[in-house]
């Protein structure tokens, strides 16, 4: 029997350093152009289509700015990673795309128009990762004092998803015509006014796209809260899991609560493969990454995400004893039944919160199937330690031959979108 | 002494038929591609930059569906130009590319981002045509039940300006450092929060964007009204100009008044072009083009312009028999001295409101040169009143180098920004 296939996508931010601090950081000779050059994020989504990954996916952010994101690019300064999958369409033939936008800061108009031109542009290859944003700088970029709070986010979410479905609905799949020779565009009796009146938003509709190849984009999301979960079930076709075993059996839970075939959402986890031909080089790869990253840079992104400032506090401290009930999660979240300083905090937030997988090709492989037997779930999101189009080629050269020789890893692509790709067993 | 340079945009919708009715209508066997297919956009983009025109130029609308809208084609669907534009950066090296963008629907803060993105996708390509929009279909697409008014949608948009403005400032030129050695991305000290708190908007900043190529885009209006004038006169780089030489006029002085050099205002005039080898063809086609386009489209047009049905009245009507003042302004909008009937003004509205200059390029460069010499400014949008990729073949096949040839028309760009070739003499 063939091997259930395993599900790859490239994680990153169109930005100096994804979700590895500092990893902006490289030799300089080894440089070939920078991260806001076209030609860095061409070669990465060649490199990716080479190796058969199902998409490059953008996370995306709408705040920062403070003295230390500046100083050390945390997770800033971020450009708008919409117009450049367009722009990669253009030099990819295969590769999926999926990309971050907010139901709190777009308009469901807006966005359901941008997604389905996103779709025609790229031939059926976009997926969208919903999320509703949660930090008040970026509220506060948006006219707001202070972000919604977080259940009324996703209950404003949710009639977001209700406008866009019916937008995304609203023409018929046959009402186009382009009827030349009698002067008709489209069938008007198949392309409806939505009419929409909810608590949070109005929308007459048709939406003024074309249906597209995919007809919505893959739904794509990542909320590790109960309700963002309870979402995910709702809504998701794909979904970026988080802590393990128990996320899996809840998701499929609630799917079946809501009448959704669980195999039908797929869950990805994030993962950072580190892999040379030895053991110990691989090792001295991940050490020059881990040595990059000063503690004070893990503790500026927490203190962004608890939006407190950690830096008044001695990196010895242990977490449990800071103030405040947000923090308190992240022992949990590690994992560690012994007491965590903040230093350690500080470095697993400097890396990124993902696991390294180290070692050959053999061995990183093998920790893969393991985790996936593990834990359940379809794939992993790939997150870039170091420069990124150096190291996805160094993926795509030593780890993906290895997983394709296993049966675990499609060698070429089977169907021509995204969501063929996504639901490939 | 050399002759004054004119400029030239291609100016159309990502849609069907731009701002000819039922321009996409064509013989079957001569259409390469269609409208929304990427391959029919980089034909024109890369035939447009063959021909040294300033930049194609995307106006955009957030509405439309009614029956006769979708019937016909009439300005609708209108598919999301910016993510074209991000795509097509991939295919020209030298083209500039303008975007409509309105101040009513987008917030300041995603709207800067995008174009700042832009301007670095492109390389420094890009342009804004602001504007404030206009009609309730389309404030009923965002969650409005109608338009805001007219004076406040300006006043809004000039404190969303300032707000844009602060943003694009908010990194000082040298900010940016990518010190890998000492672990500097960028100086904390030259890179502001703008803390902008208004009327309408409030943001922190700063700009999620590092300073692009242009520091920002070719800022370009196209507002009529006296309001929108004033606007212009304020903020505009490059304007879409209306009526003839009083506007030149009006405008200059209303520069002045602000301080600003009207030379430093460049305005450009919509105008289509109909050249052939011969007068006797060029008739022919226009011909064609005016035959594709039955009166009840451009009276649909009219209706939802002005937001009231026009087609329940007969077609010999009198414009000013017509009940409610907004039609009336049609009459003077044609310098008409006799009274206009419906179905004359449906027709003008139909043919896209643009002057026809039909002819073999001789009698085409004249009436140009002419036209420039008669209202003052500085060159024209070129509309495409049939098959696009096929008119700007014609047009960088017979007309441009005719311009050329009389010294009217650059015959290599000068400059690398968008910016550049607005401003060359």
């Amino acid at each position: 029997m063939a091997k259930k296939k395993m599900h790859l996508t490239g994680f990153v931010l169109y930005a100096p350093a994804p979700h590895t601090m500092m990893s902006w950081i490289y030799p300089r000779e080894k440089i070939r152009w920078h991260w806001h050059q076209n030609e860095y994020w061409r070669s990465i989504a060649q490199t990716l289509e080479r190796g058969k990954f199902d998409m490059l996916f953008f996370a995306d952010g709408w705040g920062g700015g403070n003295e230390a994101s500046v100083r050390y690019a945390v997770q800033f300064p971020v450009h708008d990673p919409l117009l450049l999958i367009s722009y990669l369409a253009g030099f990819t033939q295969k590769l999926g795309f999926a990309v971050t936008m907010s139901t709190t800061f777009y308009a469901p108009f807006m966005l359901a128009r941008k997604l389905s031109t996103l779709d025609h542009i790229t031939n059926g290859r976009i997926g969208w990762n919903i999320v509703t944003s949660f930090s008040n700088g970026e509220a506060r970029n948006f006219s707001l004092d202070k972000m919604i709070p977080h259940d009324e986010r996703y209950d404003r979410a949710d009639e977001f998803m209700e406008v866009c479905y019916r937008l995304w609905d609203s023409w018929e799949p046959d009402a186009l015509k382009m009827d030349m020779e009698n002067g008709v565009f489209a069938d008007p009796a198949k392309v409806h006014r939505i009419n929409f009146r909810g608590k949070w938003f109005n929308c007459q509709g048709p939406l003024d796209v074309i249906p597209s190849p995919q007809g919505r984009p893959l739904l794509i999301q990542a909320g590790a809260s109960e309700r963002g979960r309870e979402f995910a079930a709702q809504h998701a076709e794909c979904v970026f899991g988080a802590g393990g075993r128990w996320f899996t059996d809840d998701l499929a839970q609630r799917a079946l609560k809501h009448g959704r075939d669980p195999s039908k959402i797929k869950i990805i986890w994030g993962a950072q493969p580190i892999v040379a031909e030895t053991a110990a080089e691989a090792q001295a790869i991940e050490q020059s990454v881990l040595d990059r990253i000063p503690p004070q840079v893990g503790l500026h992104l927490m203190s962004s995400h608890f939006d407190m400032d950690l830096t008044r506090y001695s990196l010895d401290t242990l977490v449990n004893d800071i103030e405040g009930g947000a923090i308190q999660g992240i022992v949990e979240s590690f994992k560690r039944a012994e007491p965590v300083t903040l230093r350690e905090a500080a470095q697993i937030y400097g890396r990124g919160m993902m696991p390294h997988l180290v070692g050959t090709p053999v061995q990183v492989a093998d920790q893969m199937e393991e985790m996936l037997d593990h834990m359940g779930g379809d794939g992993f999101q790939v997150s870039p330690p170091y420069y990124a189009p150096d190291y996805y080629e160094d993926l795509v050269r030593l780890l993906i031959p290895e997983l394709q020789r296993r049966g675990v890893f499609r060698k070429e692509y089977r169907g021509d979108t995204l969501r063929d790709y996504a639901f490939e067993e």
